[in-house]
């Protein structure tokens, strides 16, 4: 699938994205394959899972000859949107020994005492890891600014501050991959409704999910603001509508395949003498 | 499978496994399944992922109700025993966001000014997270002894120690699940020669390697030591026969299975008023 039509450009408006397309993915099958773009999808992203699984594994195995690359996914997204759904299917399928998942939650009272970046600077990717962050810093101008969790100059720097640090961690090699998952409200509603209806899903349900989604507007406009104030060349946001969930798990997939050939890793050469170890292994 | 026949019990002798052989696994299918033990254990081992998948998600909804279960997996070996397929195959195939892995590396300056357990210690699972330990305080106790990187009387010590250490666990909830990876030096000769082979094969080689190997019966009376001093009642080892991966794999799957099932953990209740939130959200 085509990802360019995610990125965000000039005059992106959030609310102008319907989060039940799927763009960039054929409703028809060009080849002719007549099953529906659902069985379509799934088929892909399992069809796929190999190929991002040799890229993950090249990223790695390039970090043990000294590169430094690496891969940082932001997934941000309104409750329901589909975070755990990505963590499980789509970086769930390559190794676990090359990813670092960080989710982050209300801040601490030690990290409320440090600046919004501080926890998340612990937390980057070093060489050869694929980092995901489940919520991020952009939680700082977000529910910070719906809930005016801080004074609106301090909402104002982060803007600035989150461009510097990500251009920071560009620089040092590593791809930015930012996704917003984007589903509307009604189907919001539905997922919600599934959680009280289901008691084995009881615990993934917060009676503060429905008081933020009494801030929806709010909450969109914060969104339309960061996206706007944060995209940049080296680290855009993507915008994936996820009310197909199968959908956006393909996007995501394909953001991260797209990331990782770009740094295109290579299996580093050996730094033994290959002849004369076998030799040795022989003797041994 | 069954798996108790891997548990090791009092007069337990390393050197009496065969690493080929595939204890706990019928040969022959009894209900006349006539594929291969090979093709009948890998459809075996994918067959269980779901419900080894459903245990960790129960164990992990547990934990947001307060349950304070968990799990650690610690897998030793030696080089090329498939420590890493273990973690891609059988550990890969859950959540990763319940997943805490831990690779231990060669000490550095900060770990070795502590005592050993010091660094392990920072890395137990917290509640309803499975960790993993992918070599482990046994080192200090294995190559520890092999190289005599401490006294002896220091290497003694740290067997009642790890003991002490383990029970602490199991106290606090957390099952502690002990893997000793089992091959033959004839295999582990065709699995490096197969990574001198293979040039996307070559940065899993280190020359150290063949050092190591050089050092077999050395490691195998240290591990023989090792699992006789911390083979415990509540954290016992298992030897695992590895020279067939993939029995090696449904075995540490078996095992952590088990383990989950013995938690058993279950979905926890709502802890709010569940018409009233359907109310709620139904206005929303």
């Amino acid at each position: 699938m085509d990802t360019s039509i995610l990125r965000v450009g000039p005059g992106f408006r959030l609310a102008d994205v319907d989060p039940s397309s799927r763009p960039g993915f054929p409703e028809e099958d060009p080849s002719g394959d007549d099953r529906s773009p659902k069985k379509r999808g799934r088929a892909e992203l399992d069809d796929r899972v190999s190929y991002l699984s040799d890229l993950q594994e090249r990223l790695f195995a390039s970090s043990t000859a000294g590169a430094t690359d690496s891969v940082l996914l932001i997934v941000q997204a309104m409750d329901t949107a589909g975070k755990g759904g990505i963590l499980r299917h789509v970086v769930g399928s390559v190794d676990p020994q090359g990813v670092l998942i960080t989710a982050f939650k209300k801040p601490t009272e030690e990290e409320l005492a440090h600046d919004f970046l501080w926890r998340v600077e612990r937390r980057v990717p070093g060489p050869g890891t694929i980092g995901v962050f489940d919520r991020s810093h952009y939680e700082d101008v977000l529910i910070g600014r719906v809930r005016s969790l801080a004074a609106p100059e301090e909402i104002e720097r982060r803007y600035g501050a989150i461009v510097d640090f990500e251009r920071g961690l560009v620089e040092r090699g590593t791809r930015v991959v930012k996704v917003m998952l984007h589903i509307g409200p009604d189907e919001q509603k539905e997922r919600l409704a599934e959680r009280l209806d289901r008691p084995d899903k009881h615990w993934k349900y917060n009676p503060g999910d429905v008081d933020e989604r009494l801030l929806w507007d709010a909450y969109q406009d914060a969104y339309q603001v960061a996206i706007e104030r944060t995209s940049t060349e080296q680290a855009p946001w993507h915008v994936v509508p996820a009310n197909s969930k199968w959908f956006a798990r393909l996007a995501v997939q394909q953001l991260l395949i797209e990331a990782l050939e770009a740094i295109d890793p290579q299996w580093p050469a050996a730094d033994f003498d290959v002849e004369k170890e076998k030799a040795r292994l022989a003797a041994s």
